[in-house]
């Protein structure tokens, strides 16, 4: 591809339904040239999670999409040009202007990432979804060594962070994920204890099973029936994060609240924390610094799923969407 | 009534929809004599809450009812004959053992009471509702000067305790309530800032006018469609103390699960904490002296609605559940 071409994912149309490729719009202009006080930036990795999903669909975290704007989302890059002084080219910065070759950005909205580490672990250990798991579950959850984690989504990009450093906190963990192949995975390569395979029989029964003293910490990344399921094998006082609802993200119809709440929180002194990663800055630092730390001596380990090219941007989406994919997906502009 | 008379009130029929005096059965047996380590007490004042109808309905707080038992319930009275050393004629005692005149206990399951104060406060303010408002706004809601504390069925046995305790606390109080009567008298009598009357209008548009800023701390008694509406007028960062879920105890129908939940919890960040008065023994003694200091400098009002004789208890029940009454429900056996 020329480099004076933007390849760019536009937001078509609303799905009522699943999502599609076609939900999706294409375009290719002109590389912009940054005004006064403007910085263009060239992506290079984009990470996909379930939240690009919720956007198209409703008034959640962010306003409603716009039919044919950029599709929005975390991307990494340098920056190529600028006319702001905070900034030089080559510099290693993180937008949320999505799914396109070329950004242009006000200095003020963009993030400089100086902490030397690739892109990927950036975009990905050291992104969003990372520092979710940390300030989720380390600040949030607050596990403590000898307690029952439960995890579900497991397999995915903040599940699979989120189980390894319940290990790293001296948890029994847990995870919830769907099919045999994502259930093995779990078990010998990211390393948790048990592994209850949610499209497989009796849930129920299995977590039981799975969890014979209860569960005290429940990180919960879908909510829906999974999330029901959980509420009867916490322990009294038990803890509930609530971090992600993907089960209600890929429907145009409203969910069903969970059955038998608020009153299974009550009888069982149950709190449920709503988290987004907002609020966090001040602790980034930290948060990096562990997390490389515990990537450095081999007690976390980074599991990405890395599609190449920004052509296939939609279709690992719809993918993930259909639970492809294991560990964090990354873009390869 | 003869002292060698014992009337009992009887469970003796699952409600298949709202509650009637139907399903309670009524006898008369001798008075019990005490067996080695018993203990016979006589009752003076019972305690109704919504508690006792929910217990009637499902497992929930305790194991269901049996026919043809001794309806539960908290009751005050004074220890008459005693084969146990701890106890003696005219102790204070508390027990669970429920709606009759004399209960025959072992020692081990009597609370002494020795605080002193009426059989009304020891059974109403310094009793399991205003001790549950006490630590569930106090301990677990944690309310802060300048907060906006919204408290709902704000009427009730609870709620009107928790109210003014926002107050005693610098919180701006806003509760909820059913019917101009009742709202009424919550801002003349109880001395709320704001009223709701959810039986009036458009129940998102009047929470939203009487709570400007949003709402930092929410009390809520009742679940439902309630707690549904009060999710969107919490601030971000907002707390909600799920103490109670009047609205799904009087039905047989499960209640489909609060809309938008959990996401609703994770877009502003809030935090759900199912509380049930468990564990707070310790601290009981720190707020039996503040209540009665805040009662005696008047920042605290006792409301009771006094029913007289045992035989009214079945519907005494039946109408609080239909809302009949304000403050705490008292019988005086």
């Amino acid at each position: 591809m020329s480099s004076n071409v933007n390849r760019q994912w536009l937001f078509a149309e609303r799905p009522e339904g699943k999502l599609g490729v076609e939900h999706f719009g294409y375009r290719e202009s002109a590389v912009p040239t940054p005004g006064p006080g403007q910085v263009l930036v060239r992506h290079r990795v984009l990470q996909l999670m379930p939240g690009n999903r919720s956007w198209m669909q409703r008034d959640t975290y962010r306003s409603p999409l716009e039919t044919d704007q950029v599709m929005p989302g975390y991307a990494i890059g340098e920056v190529v040009a600028s006319n702001d002084l905070s900034f030089k080219p080559g510099d290693v910065v993180e937008t949320m202007l999505g799914w396109q070759d070329y950004a242009l950005a006000s200095a003020a909205a963009l993030k400089r990432r100086d902490t030397p580490a690739s892109m990927e672990d950036l975009m990905g250990l050291l992104g969003l979804s990372g520092l979710t798991a940390y300030f989720g579950l380390l600040h949030v959850g607050r596990p403590r060594a000898g307690e029952t984690l439960l995890v579900s989504a497991a397999a995915g990009g903040i599940g699979s962070v989120v189980a390894q450093l319940g290990r790293i906190s001296g948890c029994r963990v847990v995870g919830i994920a769907g099919g045999p192949e994502k259930c093995a995975w779990l078990l010998n390569e990211v390393g948790l204890d048990a592994v209850v395979d949610y499209k497989a029989g009796d849930l129920a029964d299995a977590l039981s099973a799975a969890c014979p003293n209860g569960v005290d910490l429940y990180f919960d990344n879908v909510g829906g029936r999974i999330l029901e399921a959980a509420l009867d094998v916490l322990k009294f006082g038990g803890r509930i994060v609530c971090c992600g609802a993907t089960a209600h993200y890929d429907s145009d119809t409203p969910s069903r609240g969970p059955l038998g709440l608020p009153l299974k929180l009550i009888v069982k002194s149950l709190t449920m924390h709503g988290f987004a990663n907002y609020g966090y800055g001040a602790h980034e630092r930290e948060a990096e610094s562990n997390l490389l730390k515990w990537l450095s001596d081999g007690s976390l380990k980074t599991f990405y799923h890395i599609v190449e090219g920004l052509e296939k941007t939609p279709e690992a989406l719809v993918g993930m969407m259909a639970g492809m994919n294991r560990g964090m997906l990354l873009v390869r502009v």
